[in-house]
């Protein structure tokens, strides 16, 4: 296949050095500024550097970019995409930007499937990006409209470049679980770094105090886009949360040790129960 | 020196195996339940099962118990406890444990020094134990109205067994900091596996609820204990947290993405100066 990848940050990059690596497909990259594509041309991560005759021959089209700008490249490119070529997101929210891209593909005739990684780094850009970035990963795949083909495509392509899971979702359920597994996670990391006291924790600290803080190391500009386009499901998240705190903190404050015994436990035993 | 751990816990079972790998002290092992006791004398991690009489003949005496059992402890056996003894505890809270045990030294003429080392795991018990468990780690001493000479003697075996940093530091600022690095972040995994859709994470989740959840498999007792001792640091870093995580869902709320930019950017620097 003739694969353009437009946006070759982290993921960008990642889903070419991962495709140039466990794939003989012909890689074709596309990117705002020529930084990355000059790099990615130079360590074989990509065959060549797009344009928009790369687009009319493309049979897949990886969107690499911020949920927003994906959607715009869709929509001022549409007309181009040969029918039947395959598209596909990277987005980590998909009740916003399914339905505008499915609509797009009804309308100019290409497949359109959603997909999310569930691979990162803290760090970002193509320097980021890594062959193996998604090995062992999940990989949710939202079918939406696409022919089952089509989908059977992505989930194969998918395996080949190391994902260990493929999981078939919808877009209200994955943002759903996503507003609790990866955005809650990233909201909690930057409330908890704002303590005062944080500055000072080296010497103090172990892998708790690490664990927790890790992804404060954010890229505000993504996530806050994030955030707002899943709006309502992560202040759900956030209000459980709250109220979840002020459970415990009601319990020490009441110094209620067998009530405060009784709410870690349920906690313990969920993790148990996960295999955790 | 004749070292008697009391209590074969994950933290005093570590003690005993690290003193044998590290050092060429002679460890005796006290512990309520005998199971331990013949688990470490089979192992080699402790050279004799403990009674009054080692007590009597000990250099030093390592509390690896619950605070409240080691303050038990040391008053039901203070008589026994040879003047110039080193005593030490390995509680994660100072302000309720260091007065009463400075206390008791002063009255009965050992000396107690506080410390605190700054590991663990999620398993618990002896079988949990490891020689190398305190290996890069901070050692946070708490000298108290030690001679410095006891306080140093503390030190060197610390470094001896492998910890990578020592601290010095007085109960208070070292409850504030604990309250913050540690315990803040057993509350915060608690909570946050108590949402509704937790159960249903796998296949939506990676990194991030991995690293926000591991310390939910939690010791209810221990953690009971520690956050009700430490009550007032610690309800202060809770009312801090959900003050933060309000701040940060108004502005997801308003859909003001420049405020949340803004607000996470925060939290990147605070990172980013730590060099983390």
């Amino acid at each position: 296949m003739n694969i353009v990848i437009s946006g070759l940050g982290i993921i960008g990059g990642s889903f070419a050095r991962a495709l140039k690596k466990y794939t003989d497909h012909y890689i074709i990259g596309i990117n705002r500024s020529p930084g990355p594509l000059e790099e990615a041309l130079s360590c074989g991560a990509i065959d060549e550097i797009g344009n928009e005759t790369s687009i009319s021959n493309a049979d897949m089209i990886i969107l690499g970019t911020f949920p927003e700008a994906a959607v715009n490249f869709v929509e001022k490119h549409a007309s181009l995409i040969p029918e039947g070529c395959i598209v596909i997101d990277s987005a980590g929210i998909k009740t916003e930007i399914c339905p505008a891209l499915t609509g797009l593909a009804k309308k100019y005739g290409f497949q359109f499937v959603g997909v999310h990684p569930m691979a990162g780094k803290e760090q970002n850009g193509f320097a980021a990006s890594d062959a193996d970035l998604f090995c062992g990963a999940s990989c949710i795949i939202i079918p939406g409209d696409a022919e089952t083909e089509s989908v059977e495509t992505v989930a194969t392509l998918a395996e080949k470049i190391g994902f260990g899971r493929i999981v078939f979702s919808t877009p209200e359920e994955h943002d759903r679980m996503i507003a609790f597994t990866s955005q809650l996670p990233h909201v909690i990391a930057c409330a908890y770094v704002m303590s005062p006291v944080c500055k000072k924790h080296k010497g103090f600290s172990a892998g708790s105090y690490r664990d927790v803080s890790r992804v404060a190391h954010i890229n505000e500009k993504l996530w806050a886009e994030l955030f707002i386009e899943n709006k309502k499901p992560l202040i759900d998240e956030i209000d459980i949360m709250t109220e979840n705190l002020i459970r415990i903190k009601d319990a020490i404050e009441k110094g209620d040790r067998s009530e405060l015994e009784a709410l870690l436990a349920k906690s313990r035993i969920i993790k148990e129960e996960l295999g955790e």
